[in-house]
């Protein structure tokens, strides 16, 4: 089959890789139907993140199983199913908590010696405590199924770091970060109730699906002039409920400076030098929470996905290019150069 | 009156200043009965913390309203009351949430052109918002008026610690810092009905306080070596619920390494370092949330007041020397060299 590997930055490259097969007898192989390429899989791209030649990437994937190992109960082959972006077993202390993302036997898709999301086919490793089954019409559903991918990642994402910042009915939210997740954490944050979702972003195609998603303001600045905008729509107080999702020094600052005194920031954003912009000791007399980390997605999923199904949300828009699995190097380079937001890869 | 003042770094001293007077009709002057010296004036007292020469200090005490402003309802002359670390007006956005510490017209006691508590007698701003009314007959229960003084920081601080690090009923807790306010975690931990305690700390006079307080367990060590201890006493996954009570690169640092994936710090410790023991990316992976900063005293008071009372908590052995004002320097000079861990002044 043809998959997705990376040999250096910038280095991507669709190469003919071997079949998987049924390695233990609790893995399924899933044919792909839909993957994309994440935000995080630029940090790879660009090298800010080692891999070795040859590896094989891309996390977030739906598709068809075709064959489980002799342990597999839940699903049998022709079902649809999608995969969160990291595979758990389901049943250890940190699975049964819901954090999946802990799984003692856990792990990420494209790690050395696993397949990659954006390939042909994947093994999935414990396939009953990784998948989740949906509904067999969607298959046939073009729109639906886009919606339905981003389950894998950006939703229950986005919904992890609005849980972060203590969104609920009424909260006042600013969401630092236009990209895919930033926006889906405003739709996530419409979703709780959120009355007032002040999105942050510079690029207006972005900020238009902010919008679009449920954001009440734009703020176009950044750093102090950001801080000051949304300050000047709190009552100079700042929002109680602060997202941050991009990971950089500037962004974590950012949100540091915008969050209400009491309030809490919801961290999604891959760490890429936040920590320093994380000022502790602004956060002490402020009593300023921190909240958040890689997104147990697994665990949302069956929650978010009735809201899908029905059309309550909508993530879809966050794709604005679509390529087939040949182009996913012209993929990387325009989502590296920000012509593209989110690119969808369908088979 | 007399009062404490600092000159310079190491210099302490009692000296006469002019006796307070009411200068707002929401003032009452307080004629201070017990004070004591906080671990977190150590930061002045070493020069760590800039001060004016001359500057007042002291900012947990209780004792007897003298006098009131036109303004003030709740009290009267001849009340006993105890004041939370910093004044509050009880009626600002801030106040009325309960995060008292951020009160729109709140302050430090001893801040320039303020009384600090380490004196005679203090002018209360905002005594309505401020103050807490004690039941009169404590003032002859030389014990219960000890154990009620920690009401004005270290109980109170230890209680939001507690709740930043999520205790309750059944939790794993371990607090990182042996002082008064970590040992207070101990104590309000305890009262939330935490199932195991472990404390750590390396001063035995002070951990048998910990035990006694409602410490199940007792880690010595420091750095890897806490660390390794407090993951074998918890299935090697870490404490759910962890308190940082130091404000140092080392505490935060252990802090992180001893939480359970998905847990919690709660942090008390003033920062001075503790930043930079922060590790964002092993929070970001594990989901470690932070929480706490300066505590909120007053808004616990009411809360925390009836189990002082009826001996449901004493923690008033927190307490291992007494002064009296003139000795307030040889106070600080005991708790610098830690044999005394926390100085009493009784007047």
């Amino acid at each position: 089959m043809r998959a997705t590997t990376i040999h250096a930055p910038y280095d991507m490259r669709v190469e003919e890789v071997p079949d998987p097969v049924i390695q233990q007898p609790t893995d399924a192989v899933l044919r792909v139907l839909r993957a994309c390429i994440c935000g995080s899989d630029l940090w790879a791209y660009r090298g800010e993140a080692a891999r070795q030649k040859g590896q094989r990437i891309g996390h977030e994937f739906l598709g068809i199983v075709e064959e489980t190992g002799s342990d597999v109960r839940g699903f049998k082959a022709g079902d649809l199913v999608v995969a969160p972006f990291m595979w758990s077993d389901g049943v250890c202390d940190y699975c049964t908590e819901g954090l999946t993302t802990s799984c003692e036997h856990g792990g990420f898709w494209g790690a050395v010696g696993h397949d990659g999301g954006q390939g042909e086919a994947v093994r999935v490793p414990h396939a009953d405590g990784t998948l989740v089954q949906l509904p067999a019409d969607a298959a046939s559903d073009d729109h639906l199924l886009t919606a339905l991918l981003t389950l894998s990642d950006v939703m229950g994402t986005g919904h992890h770091a609005v849980l972060g910042a203590g969104v609920r009915e009424g909260s006042t939210v600013a969401v630092v970060g236009d990209g895919a997740v930033g926006l889906c954490a405003v739709l996530a944050a419409k979703r709780l109730g959120a009355e007032r979702i002040i999105a942050l972003g510079r690029h207006q195609v972005r900020t238009d699906i902010a919008l679009r998603f449920g954001a009440t303001d734009v703020v176009a600045g950044r750093g102090d002039e950001a801080v000051e905008a949304v300050r000047a729509l709190t009552k100079g107080q700042g929002a109680h409920c602060v997202v941050e999702a991009v990971g950089t020094e500037q962004s974590m600052s950012t949100a540091v400076n915008i969050t209400r005194d009491g309030g809490a920031i919801g961290f999604v954003g891959v760490p890429h030098g936040s920590g320093t912009g994380l000022d502790l000791g602004v956060m002490f007399d402020r009593n300023i929470a921190l909240r958040g980390g890689v997104a147990p997605v697994r665990t949302y999923i069956p929650e978010l996905l009735p809201d899908v199904l029905d059309g309550t949300i909508d993530p879809s828009p966050v794709f604005d290019l679509t390529v087939g699995l040949d182009e996913v190097p012209d993929g990387y380079k325009a989502m590296d150069a920000r012509t593209a937001l989110k690119v969808l890869v369908a088979f």
